[in-house]
């Protein structure tokens, strides 16, 4: 018997019709067996101010929670002016002080983008990337999802009808619980 | 008579005793003749959400008028988690919006950041280069400002008192009021 | 009467059906009036080492010499491993040998990619963005050339057929030269 | 009893004198217990031609036996204009090829540079760890080894004289080695 996966997926964007939140709002039924995926609503985090970080507000104090008491991460990034949002940086800097309590330590953390651009996020990804070598988080290489076009990928409902994008994100997801395990057996040896 | 060149410089950090925050103010003291650099305040910009930009929040259209009546920008960004702050990013996202008023077109840009670090905060400022790649602004190539060990560079009131890294700070504005200037004379001919 | 904009194109691959090379071929038709661009092909460049940079070697010299002579450059990169080709960084690398004798400073740059993936060489452009900045060049920011899904857009002579990315890179050919006369403008002042 | 781990290393600089070479050469005798560093030297590699990869030159073949058959890598890399020194950029892509034959798939890397720079060479690993996101190796996140300031750091026969920096490359090396033993775990369950 093998303990179920714990997921927790944050990012998305804070507008209603946003295109990444509908992404994230996908993944929790493309999640293998023995995983389970909780999204997290950073909506409430506000702007980081190093003054404050002895007694952290309550949305970030529930964020970081989320994140340690979870076996990998899932990020959904829109890219905004060729980078990570700002909004989904500030999050995860709160969530990332005082510097000797690291919640992202040795996650495993999978990223995803959707964007009506043909590029796809792919510039705020790599951004992310190097933010996670500093938080000494595991970013999986493959594959990587970039849902480019998204307005053609989404319907009215804001629902992915792109099968090719579906059988990308169900092969990422399945990597991350999959590298997850590997860290649990590891850890049990 | 050449008009004065005027510089709008913005970041640092939201806490009192930020070693970037105290770059920004020094800054004022080293302009060239014929130049002035105004030091906007974004602490008051909130958490940028795109169903709210037809109404832009007052903080925000103040920063825009600030940017878009200056012949160029001076941006001193600390680093968090190997890239730019958060609430540093979401200040510029916001500026940027709607995507038809982009008030960062063709307008010079210095960059500095000043770090305990022995990196100094090159990672932000390489990570903002590519932001301003969209935002098709010009950021100036050289010196670079990165002022590293920051702890043994400042006295207690948080003034700068390495000589060197004034030289370097003194160039880096010259050099941007001298591409404001050639802008300038470019639109006049 | 103005000076005609001279530019020097290199880049490609060195395999005989390259797209990227393909694509240096289409540019000298588009390049826009009084200006004329002229391609150095940097396959006899041989792998730098710094032993030999006081004498260098006639293809390097050659290749710095047109540089040189040029008002402006035009880089066409294929990605390799979501990077710069090796091949095309030791060219560059080579000719910004010796430091004291950078003849890429203050160029103005433009830079074209394309590829058989939907990413269209972005990365290659970005880590190229990275290396002018030391080089002291300026790179021209828009429009970006990506030439994605590059299969689809020539045909079987190697030949472009997409409309849509001639005009992009019409568009940003004209920018590069319109760069340079702003500069020749300024130094004549 | 465990079967040792073996590491192949490569990079420094071609020229005799150089820093980043006499590091690599540090090394071996830095690698913990039940693990050997071997060093290739990569600069028999000639310059990569798509039109030659059916048929591979024969330092090419070595150097991809001597990847297939270790058990992780060391990259020590100068930096040459802000991103990886094209040589070993070309060496980097030439062991890709072909595109079906990846030798570097989950291998662990680690990563090393020295710079007579106060950034030591960081811009260089950055945009390899990008490369290695294609290649699907597993880049070790920390410690990030840059041994700045290298003219002062190295005695006059190039033997590094510092033992912080020792201190930092030993850590690296173990934890490279550890990563490597924990997959081999993975593989025997």
């Amino acid at each position: 018997m093998t303990d179920r996966v714990k997921v927790t997926g944050f990012g998305g964007s804070l507008r209603k019709k946003s295109f990444n939140r509908a992404l994230l709002y996908e993944c929790p039924a493309l999640m293998p067996e023995n995983s389970e995926l909780t999204i997290f609503d950073i909506s409430e985090i506000p702007i980081y101010n190093q003054d404050n970080e002895i007694d952290l507000p309550k949305p970030v104090k529930d964020f970081k929670d989320a994140i340690r008491s979870s076996d990998a991460l899932l990020v959904v990034t829109p890219e905004y002016n060729y980078s990570i949002p700002g909004f989904l940086k500030n999050a995860i800097d709160y969530a990332s002080r005082p510097a000797d309590d690291n919640v992202f330590k040795h996650k495993p953390v999978a990223l995803m983008s959707a964007s009506v651009s043909i590029l796809g996020g792919s510039r705020a990804q790599y951004h992310l990337r190097q933010v996670f070598v500093f938080l000494d988080s595991y970013v999986i290489n493959k594959p990587e999802v970039f849902v480019t076009l998204a307005n053609t990928k989404f319907d009215e409902n804001l629902r992915l009808v792109d099968e090719t994008a579906k059988g990308f994100m169900k092969q990422l997801l399945q990597n991350l619980v999959s590298f997850a395990n590997d860290l649990k057996k590891l850890e049990k040896k």
